[in-house]
């Protein structure tokens, strides 16, 4: 299988975990922390304050790799803000967003001395290289891309030139998985933490990396590995058929990482679970609900599914479950909340960050496009 | 008639002149010099030494422009090295086509005192507002593109997910209008002077101007004005039925700048002309050869069709017309041979030229990039 050998797993997740999907991904590497001079990298899209769903898949297992010890290892995590703008967005509402961001990671526990942490606009070098990459990428494979697709299978069965499905869709929507991978490689990252959604994403990347490598005749590229993090897809608590969104019109069914614990212990309170007696255990399609607190349970405490539910023996009926997820989490974000409204009280300190961290991905960023300038004949 | 309104021509040739496609392009508006605070701009492809075909169809235009008295205008003339790559290029050529584009531009007499003289990748604004443009334009916009459209047209009547055909064409074939966009927007140019085969892509550039203006409630994009010049279509001399062309196999179809008289005399005395006696007359379909000559005569004189045939009233034969074109093809060329060699053998010198000319350039287009990024809520 040629993408389980780019698979790496997490050493302290390295068990089998169910994804909400269904489907179980096995351990494919015994992974023993972060290889010295690895770089580590990922982007987070901006969209205000950050939920449960964020936390638990993404910004956590941010924070654990910059955590390990690597020597000579960078870890490079920033705000996709220059992705955000393929759907449209207010201005002023994105420049909040982008703030919030930052401060968002900040109160997650991110440490800008382990962390290079920026806005990839900041680094006009991602969509250079992204023109570049734009120019040895065949249509072929944009085609391929699952969210590009579907927009395009509205139109199968017509023809490409159908007006207004084509007038609606911006070609940012085709081109921003080559704005990833240029992303990702700008850096030349060893490893990229992303949830196996991405995988394709991931797998372009390699793609475009051999092309250049191979036209150009050079090793440049490194052949980017995906980093499965133990990251959870926490679905809905009011309606766990679908993913935790901030944008979900019931509040309730969202958590945010600055909530209050009366706000937690009322919306988990409110959570759809099932009316079951007895032990607790995960079943995803019988329990949704029930499946999804063990998630996030599992998620908090970096235990497997199966630990998890060994743990809750306990447990007599749902209130002590819920009560438990309440504890957990109140506890995970006991500091986050009252950082968080600090730092974005200070823009100045924010920009700070953004403008440090920037000038350290700009450092590496210049070093590299200037490489890929004299490889492509530019210089 | 809307384009009408933002067609311009020169004053000096401000009378109707033919293209070769057969069409004639009638004097849309009295136009007298550049007016004050304009912005004029334009990209030539690097592709090596240039020929007659380059040299009356665009440089020689800028030239004059350059020399015109327009108080606070700025000319802004560079090497389009990131359209260069949008088909595959070997690095050694391309590198070598990029000083040879600059010489080629001293030679034919631009100056880097009056204008701005760089290379379009030295400044990476002209990329990252590309992004931004690719985030609103519609890919029914870049489907309607005329060079695409040849494209798409080998699959339309099978399927847009045809593997052969989509895997062969790059991204760049139909993205680059959006950066052609973007290096005129970039600049907030007011007059692009082009050949009226680019005037789709001027229309999609004021069709991109226009959605952000609107998108993001601002003015900042001026509506740019084709600028009409007496730019000449000029033909293969053994085969005037295709355009002039330095990868034409007989390569004395096709005359440069840096042609020693003797060969600017072989080349015109072996070019393909008729057999009918008498006067010179114009006759693009009739009398193809001679009419290219025609073409030539015109467009180094600045003189109109019709005058340049009332002035070859004294010419018997088509030797004496022969030795006339040469005459003129010498004179207009002496001194461009000389300095091209003398520039091409300095590549430090060339070199300062670019690193100056981009630096004017970067001064602008850094400016403009951030009022963008304020406008669109990135900053």
């Amino acid at each position: 299988m040629k993408i389980q050998s780019k698979v790496v797993l997490l050493h302290r997740f390295a068990r089998s975990y169910a994804t909400t999907g269904g489907s179980t991904v096995q351990h494919v590497a015994k992974f023993e922390g972060v290889p010295p001079q690895s770089t580590i990298f990922s982007l987070i899209q901006p969209t205000g304050n950050i939920h449960l769903g964020n936390y638990l898949g993404a910004i956590r297992s941010w924070k654990e790799l910059s955590e390990s010890d690597s020597p000579g290892s960078k870890f490079i995590f920033g705000i996709a803000d220059l992705h955000a703008i393929t759907l449209p967005k207010d201005p002023q509402t994105l420049k909040r967003f982008r703030h919030e961001a930052i401060a968002s990671l900040l109160a997650s526990g991110l440490s800008p001395e382990k962390c290079t942490i920026f806005h990839q606009s900041a680094v006009p070098e991602h969509t250079e290289l992204s023109w570049y990459f734009t120019c040895i990428t065949s249509m072929g494979n944009l085609n391929r891309m699952t969210q590009w697709k579907s927009k395009a299978q509205q139109v199968q069965n017509s023809s490409i030139y159908d007006d207004r499905v084509m007038e609606a869709t911006k070609a940012g929507v085709l081109c921003y998985p080559i704005l990833q991978a240029a992303d990702i490689l700008i850096y030349r990252a060893t490893h990229v933490p992303v949830g196996d959604d991405q995988s394709q994403h991931l797998e372009l990347t390699r793609g475009i990396a051999n092309t250049f490598n191979h036209t150009y005749k050079t090793k440049f590229f490194p052949i980017v590995k995906t980093l499965l993090t133990p990251s959870k897809k926490i679905l809905s608590l009011r309606n766990p058929s679908k993913k935790m969104s901030k944008s979900d019109p019931d509040q309730n069914s969202c958590i945010y990482v600055t909530d209050s614990p009366e706000i937690v212990a009322k919306k988990i309170r409110k959570a759809t679970t099932d009316s079951i007696q007895g032990p607790i255990y995960y079943a995803p399609e019988e329990r949704p609900g029930v499946s999804n607190l063990i998630n996030v349970i599992s998620g908090l405490t970096g235990k497997s599914i199966d630990e998890v539910v060994a743990d809750l023996h306990w447990v007599k009926d749902h209130k002590q479950f819920k009560d438990h997820v309440t504890e957990l989490i109140v506890e995970e974000f006991r500091e986050n909340r009252e950082m968080y409204q600090r730092l974005t009280a200070d823009i100045s300190y924010l920009d700070e960050v953004c403008a440090r961290g920037r000038d350290n991905a700009r450092e590496i960023a210049s070093a590299n496009i200037a490489q890929v300038r004299k490889l492509i004949g530019m210089d």
